[in-house]
């Protein structure tokens, strides 16, 4: 790949950070400039390569629902995790409840709205919360190959004081014999996910092992199952990027999943991709991260369609 | 009025009692016989007549809502207690989330749907749970004038583990900006207001009271203000009996609320009513308790239309 | 009654004109001018009285949904009507497609919505349409002893080429099995019957006779079953004044039913009432009129409440 | 590719006939057998292979869908289309209004949705009706090179007697804004396509030109812009298997489209398919048509995840 081109795109696609937001509605992520923007390329078997200004550490946020979701699968297999979680997109909000309500059985449609992610969550194994948290922060540190990787407190207690809307979600699908056990312990395991810090870097090596069909081209381990890898794949094409997914699946065409601190991770043919760029645009995404990403599938052809 | 035709038409609405069932959801409340049917009219001035099989005690529940209501607007006013809660019947089950969804600025519709019921009860004035407990309680015990009324602790804790949509809607209420303050606190007073035990008897005394435009007719005491008893009637017309609200102010034209035990409080013209009649029909309303107000309506004239 | 509190009423009530605005979706109703009220009060036995600027003529539009559905009840009885609308608010807009989808089995929830009216219109008896639509003049023009009532042409064929939702929801009401025949002609009879021509004093006058029980107290000829007045004046009450009924409940307590032309029927005890003014609240009421109403009833007592 | 596998797992599918069932929404499309299962396979620079009981013809119905979008992108490009037309699954029924009425601006969210099609067909150019029809149907005979194809009389007329749905939807849309000019002229371009006759081979050599990036492998000719199947391709993985698009996309990886005459139309690397099975499952589906693609992704590894 001609990597010379990834400055000119950040130049290009930053100037349309000032057309979107940094997300405020949990306080502790309103604090970082908006104006940033900064990737990662991470082709299997090469190096590396980054461009732009990578911020050290942001949180996963939704990200984290695609390794949730893995390790679930891993944990308890497909049968059991779609009996609770459907594979449909919805159209709507990724906090919306009207679907659990409207449509028998108010099970989630998929797993990386808000209600089903939470439901995936609850099937990580563990015999507390700690464990089951624990689990997942070693899944990830194990897939990008970073020790290091930790969550952030204060981001963590920041959602925690004020997901009234997570929590909403979560009782009804308690009500709706979706969740079983303790709510807020799912709760807990939930937000400390989505409070994960990692790096652009981090992002690319965790995308280009999925690129990988889930093995570690230096190790050759199988850290996935492919099946799995192609089941989170294939949701964060039908269902990555919000509601939006549809259209960036046409504008980019490449599976990819983003969070509303503004990191997207993207599983191109053959290379990870992280990027970072705080400022959202009215659905979630990061509004830069959108643009460079989509022009990037232009200028390398990364589209699967 | 003619009392003669008590027994009569209870016999004949009692046949209605196999066609529905006793509720469920609430455990405790599910262990109640479904085909008893029992009544007391309590006219001004007159001393009350009861007759058919009235069960002992038996819990408020939704009737409950009517007397948060009242003393919500005696507390706070009207204008602060509808800047939060709307007047607008909804055409959706009692605990729907959906228009809180969908509908700006999402607050609830009126204060006899359950979330209009929580966010009035976190209206009650007091320094902690307990007190505003108490106040609730007292203002009833004085209504019905009687000051052994209690509520029952195994149905307020049956229904406090059980209650996982009330919890949702009280969370997105909260995500809305309707309900201040501490969620479980409210629950917890809307819960023991729910868990109210009073007879046939005291629901006819206090309907007879709203009869009487908030005025005791033996003391001459106002213990309601007048427009505030206009608003509670007015509501129990357009949403007391759940979404067959509409359906019982034609056939019987009587102002009512129901509440899941099988009770019914009406409040004809010049006469409260008490009803209990545990087997439910779909809506959540008492099967026999409606046909038997229905035919009473009939017989006495007492539609307000 | 003291009729010299009006002018002053009507002087107060007019100021809030200016916050309203007059309808615009059907092009030639937006041709009047905002800032007119008038009022027609007309007592049981006595002589109207006029008070304001009453103008000459204008369309009853939804107002005439009350006089199709008494009509539909002579005709048809209530066990057939109501087999295909029911009797429940909805919360909803008055074009609302919406609980036709999803509440099962997708009849309209009432009559006094649009998709209720075009049913309830569907069941006046006829020939053909032009007979269909002279029984519901004829049906006017008899309660408001005024032969010369007519429709409007001008509003019929403006309506008729812009009522794309109405057309929409007749097709899905066909859809549904609710509507029966063709779709274009009970659409022909329902937009004439909304282009009917009226003035205050009629309105008034047909008031009047459903206050009296639905006899003409003048020649004591029973024009409506007393039953089916009372049927009407409930509706009026849960859903006579669009989505803002509750609250008109509350704060009048009369039953009424309110036009986007900017008139109001309302039936208080003993007296029929005949409003205009034009200028509309965003739920489609007349802004000037409810003012003058509500203002009415808390000087001459007139709520039912 | 091993074709020896197709009748042994057109055995296999075949099974699922009987748990599904023959369309019966378009009277004329319920009169075929339901335990009919065949498909065609057609490779790049190869010949077309069928197995299975192949019917000799069938309406494309929503299969047209794809064809008349790409055409509708010729013809006016894609900001014109889109300004009118989503790129969002909807997680709805095919035919919901839902979200028409409350997700501002009321556009459709997909052009693979009803609501959608209509108002892409709407696109399509011409001076009248039959040219607008007689373009689809010329671009559906050149990609298919078969001259031969018509559309079905008895269809068309069956369904367009019985669309009331379809009417609502188009009148609703013209009501949003959406669609221009007059409504029954586009439902007649938009039913008559449905009804165009296709053959398995038919569908595999279409699929085929799509695989193929648009161009005719045979004389080289670029009937399609790739970026035009491009967005067809990707519609087809969100939205092309009304809403079990997510599952399919799951459990197959292929992008493809089904119609309820039974048809599916894959569009797999480097070749496509035409498959034909009319017993529906619950959404709409072929139930062993989805079964043979499915068994078939796995066998020859066809997945773009």
């Amino acid at each position: 790949m001609d990597y010379s081109i990834l400055e000119p795109l950040i130049r290009e696609s930053r100037n349309q950070c000032n057309e979107g937001k940094v997300a405020s509605y949990i306080p502790e992520l309103s604090k970082v400039s908006g104006d940033l923007l900064g990737i990662t390329v991470h082709e299997v078997g090469k190096d590396p390569v980054t461009a732009g200004e990578c911020m050290p550490k942001f949180t996963l946020q939704s990200i984290s629902k695609v390794f949730a979701l893995l390790l679930a699968l891993i944990d308890r297999g497909e049968q059991q995790v779609f009996e609770k979680v459907g594979m449909e997109p919805t159209g709507d909000m990724y906090n919306s409840l009207m679907k659990l309500e409207i449509v028998t059985p108010g099970k989630p449609f998929n797993p990386m709205i808000n209600a089903g992610a939470i439901t995936v969550t609850s099937f990580i194994e563990g015999d507390n919360v700690n464990e089951r948290f624990e689990r997942i922060l070693s899944f990830i540190q194990k897939l990008s190959g970073d020790d290091s990787i930790y969550y952030n407190e204060k981001v963590y207690h920041s959602e925690n004081h004020t997901a009234h809307r997570n929590r909403a979600l979560a009782h009804l699908l308690k009500d709706n014999g979706i969740l079983e056990g303790d709510v807020e312990e799912h709760l807990e395991v939930y937000f400390k996910q989505c409070a994960i810090e990692t790096s652009c870097t981090n992002l690319a090596r965790m995308g280009m092992i999925l690129a990988n069909g889930g093995k570690d081209p230096e190790t050759s381990e199988q850290l996935i199952p492919k099946r799995y890898v192609q089941i989170a794949k294939t949701f964060m094409i039908t269902c990555g990027m919000y509601n939006a997914s549809g259209e960036f699946a046409i504008e980019a065409g490449i599976p990819a999943k983003s969070g509303v601190s503004g990191g997207i991770l993207a599983v191109a043919p053959n290379m990870g991709i992280g990027v970072i760029g705080p400022a959202l645009d009215r659905k979630g995404n990061s509004i830069a991260g959108i643009r460079l990403l989509t022009r990037l599938s232009e200028e390398w052809d990364l589209t699967i369609f």
